[in-house]
């Protein structure tokens, strides 16, 4: 059942790479790169589709060992564009930008971007698109397992503390997710090519934002485009893919009260708003123009929670505070249950009600405080979880920063370097700042980073769970 | 009750302010600071115990308030002899001083403090070894308060996740504490006095050693003694003084098995013996000699985890990779019940393995997972509080860190400025480096620092509980 279900997701990839072909030979450019590699996505799906399920069913641990496996596999073989074609010779180096495109970080280590061949560039962020969703997602939708096996998937491969069912069948809400996906995508690519964007360059952006990933295709990413109607559309839609899918569900369905009832979203907001106050009260003081200084505020705020990494102004230039306001939605990223990376705020929601909790205890001995999320008891090993995996996210960010660090010339970097991979940013500070790229980075940083890139996206413990012993010992219980 | 704990309190600090007042009469220097300072604590005192006590118990909330409440009035009366003598004219620079002094954090506003007379550099080292042990530690062996009761201001004012009695008694497991304290501080004094330090500065150093504060009479701190056998007698004691007192009872006692079963000692050994090794060996490789590299690498690795911030290099010019190093080494604080600040080895120990038995139980969901320390099984409550205190620790850490940001040069300024307060260290990097200094901040910054140091040396939940508005509410449950 395992190989089925990686052989199905690779049969898929092998099929998604066919449009980067379709524009190759609309721009006439090489075919043959992408030819190979859909030809070893199906030739490897093939051979692992001929294995016989005998069982229908699996449990946590198969689901942690398909998603971590799928996640590998499909970015090591859809680098093989880039090192065919000559653009990116190093496989390593290859490898590092298809993990940043799928993980929807965004991270680059190619210097001059405007020079590679368009199919390339729009496979390249075409896999922001695919990564955004989840491959496994789709696959959900179209293999025949038990309706707990496909929850357990979704759990390992969906963000968020807590995967809540739209509808009874785990199916259908795959289906539901995809259609929004598609529907709120359509509308940013209309938009784009209103405001005048080229339908190319529009396609591109699409992408990168609906992912929430941050490859362009310029070099200034979208401050290239001077148009403030297209930097406010773009900022404005980051926030939207960083809402929580569900809440498109609700609006269609018309039911506002589950909407405003939203605790997660409602934080959303009003960090957004905080954090671009005080970004343009302190550029506008430190002699920026006004709507400048809000304008460039916002999309950065929007940037970075919504995990995205687009820029339109060299943030690593701002004032301390700015820069640091910026390092906090770092940590944050955006709703559960959307494209984003980082925590995600129903964690750290989660986190502080559980120390608000924990407070009132060390006051209070025997009071009983039970941490409610949109009006609902969270339970003790839900809310523990959560505090480990923050706890678990930064002991990640601070040993991959110290691995890096050689490589880097200021601790700073080091360390931003390692919490925007794992929070699938993109961008840092100094050396891996927005006007910055990874390409001076020795392969074992590369490696370092890549592999924190897909802890992040599939929120560290299907991964981790790879990494421990106990996964590979013959115990079942029941 | 909480009056009279509070004025036994300032009447010791009445009693220990005379012995600067020796010193200055020994050295023939301006007495009446001094007499100032003791007379406002006598009269403190004075006023504070005149009400009679009603009841002879106090529960939890009591013990928060008496012990955050007295370390704020003895810091603010206790700076008074800077101000006094105009040698620190400035009130809240005095208070950062001294706040800084009796949290053993050691940071410094003073530019120049070689020109400052001994009588004013005696009192300010002294700070370090009363905090070290805790003032409220002593007053618990004198108190006519109930066994529990005393118990639990033990818990408020003593490092680590869980307080063990020694002996049945409380007040008797102060006064072994306190004669090791006072047994290893003499030991160390007679060593350094033999490699031929002078008397004074050996007394200084020894304050600074004991308390892990990190208060120096030079510039170059024990950089300025070039003797290599002080500055290993010296790197040596931090260490011991990181160890949790009851090994020191323990070993008395004969019981070795207690010793070599305790976990937390074991890790710190390992970490020290780890950390030390990366940076010589990175040292050595950037040119510096073999012995020089293991020394100077061994004294800044004792001098961090054990959080007093001494050095005898600047480590600020260090490469990345070290640097990197001993900014984790600033997590972590040394044992549990020594005179140490940081997170304390105990509370890594025991979020690790928290994490560890998470992650089995995410593949066996229905696994039972005990973890234990020293062989005895904690408690979930326990594990709950300790992953919340290490996510409590470093959301102050960044949120402290944003504040003063804006006196800031750059980010690693502020954030390590933010980390060395709470975790009492003392120097950070950057613009807080070991050769700079904390007097170009501006006053909100110092006062918020001074909190977070506070913070830091009562272990977060004392302190953050008297800002919580159920304090205050007339609940009681019994």
């Amino acid at each position: 059942m395992v190989c089925r279900a990686i052989g199905t997701t690779l049969l898929c990839m092998g099929a998604l790479t066919l449009l980067p072909l379709l524009i190759c030979a609309i721009y006439g450019e090489e075919l043959l790169p992408f030819v190979i590699t859909s030809g070893i996505f199906f030739l490897a799906a093939g051979i692992l589709l001929t294995f016989r399920p005998r069982v229908k069913e699996f449990f946590a641990k198969e689901s942690f060992f398909i998603v971590s496996v799928v996640w590998i596999i499909v970015s090591a073989i859809g680098c093989l564009p880039f090192v065919l074609s000559g653009f990116i010779p190093n496989y390593i180096d290859a490898f590092f930008e298809t993990v940043s495109g799928f993980t929807t970080t965004g991270a680059t280590i190619i210097r001059d971007v405007e020079i590679l061949p368009r199919g390339l560039l729009f496979w390249r962020s075409f896999t922001h698109w695919i990564g955004g969703m989840g491959v496994l997602v789709f696959v959900m939708a179209v293999l025949p397992v038990s309706r707990e096996s496909s929850l357990l998937l979704a759990r390992a491969e969906m963000p968020g503390p807590v995967v809540s069912k739209l509808v009874p069948k785990m199916q259908n809400t795959a289906v539901i997710l995809y259609v929004t996906y598609f529907a709120l995508s359509f509308l940013l690519f209309v938009l784009l090519v209103l405001g005048g964007m080229p339908v190319y360059d529009s396609i591109i952006h699409t992408f990168g934002t609906a992912g929430t990933g941050g490859f362009s295709i310029m070099n200034l990413s979208v401050g290239a485009y001077q148009s403030a109607y297209i930097q406010w559309v773009i900022a404005i839609f980051m926030l939207l893919f960083g809402i929580n899918f569900n809440i498109y569900f609700f609006i269609l369905l018309r039911d506002m009260r589950s909407v405003f009832k939203n605790e997660e979203l409602r934080t959303y907001f009003i960090i957004v708003a905080v954090a671009t106050a005080l970004i343009s009260t302190n550029l506008a003081m430190e002699g920026e123009k006004l709507s400048e200084a809000v304008r460039h505020g916002f999309f950065q705020v929007a940037s970075i929670i919504s995990t995205t990494g687009y820029s339109t102004a060299n943030y690593d230039l701002w004032p301390t505070f700015s820069k640091f306001i910026l390092f906090l939605l770092f940590f944050f990223g955006a709703c559960a249950g959307s494209t984003s990376g980082g925590l995600k705020i129903s964690r750290v929601v989660l986190c502080l009600k559980y120390i608000r909790s924990h407070i009132t205890r060390s006051i209070y001995p025997r009071t009983v405080v039970l941490p409610r999320l949109n009006g609902k008891v969270v339970g003790q090993e839900t809310l523990g979880m959560t505090a480990v995996y923050v706890i678990v996210y930064m002991i990640i960010v601070i040993l991959c920063g110290l691995i890096i660090s050689p490589d880097c010339p200021d601790m700073m970097t080091s360390l931003s370097a390692s919490l925007t991979a794992i929070s699938n940013v993109g961008p840092g500070f100094g050396g891996v700042g927005p006007m910055e790229n990874y390409a001076g980075l020795s392969a074992l940083s590369k490696i370092v980073l890549s592999l924190e890139m897909l802890l992040g996206r599939l929120e560290i413990f299907p991964m981790l769970a790879c990494f421990s012993p106990l996964m590979y010992k013959r115990r079942r219980l029941k």
